[in-house]
């Protein structure tokens, strides 16, 4: 029992380790990659394939990964539109052992404009690896 | 040790009870009545006091409670900047037994406008009771 017992205790209290964070960076630049090669589906993939995960931008909250994926397509509908995008400013801020926030810039570099803002992610540990649940943009 | 397993099995487990989702609603409801009687200092005791609490609002993000504070003052200056706030559509979602998102609208109603907009809290189990770690409002 007393095996059991620290695993247990180490569960309660760990957090996300350096490992788990690289990871998520590794989700996190594939994303751009995918985008940035017009692969929204690819680029889709960064998050959890739920009903439960949520998009918040502007005055619109979007729930269900499919739901979400149509408004990205239908909003991007062209490489034009899609442009060019980077991150920059990555702050990852473990919520106990299983959530990680990322706080961090987007850029849209594209013929037409420039838009740019701030995201908030929660990235969740998920059995095939680390999915944003809950996006918020602006 | 049983029991001991037990215990932290269920710590391990266990997420945010109904009782906390209430003391949640009550910390977001304290914070809309001291808003509306002009009092910012008492709307802020609902964010944590401490270096790590974040808000990301339009292109800035501002960490530190105390810096939060200072921003607020300074924007909200007047009872006529400050109007009547406004939350609604709270949602609730916890993340291991310890924070909670809490996805919402604001609005405020001045007499020379009417803003209005989305916001994402992540609401944290202190010692003090819940309290704001982390504001994404736009």
């Amino acid at each position: 029992m007393r095996a059991i017992a620290a695993a247990l205790l180490l569960a309660a209290l760990s957090v996300a380790t350096n490992d788990d964070l690289a990871a998520i960076r590794a989700v996190l630049d594939a994303q751009v990659a995918a985008w940035n090669r017009g692969d929204i589906e690819a680029y889709m993939a960064g998050y959890a394939q739920g009903d439960e995960t949520t998009f918040v931008s502007g005055d619109t909250v979007t729930h269900g990964w499919k739901t979400v994926l149509e408004r990205y397509k239908k909003k991007y509908d062209s490489r034009a539109k899609m442009g060019t995008l980077a991150f920059s400013n990555l702050v990852l801020r473990p919520l106990g052992k299983d959530d990680v926030v990322a706080t961090g810039a987007w850029h849209l570099t594209r013929q037409a404009d420039a838009p740019h803002g701030r995201f908030t992610l929660i990235v969740h540990r998920t059995p095939a690896g680390w999915r944003i649940v809950y996006d918020h943009s602006s």
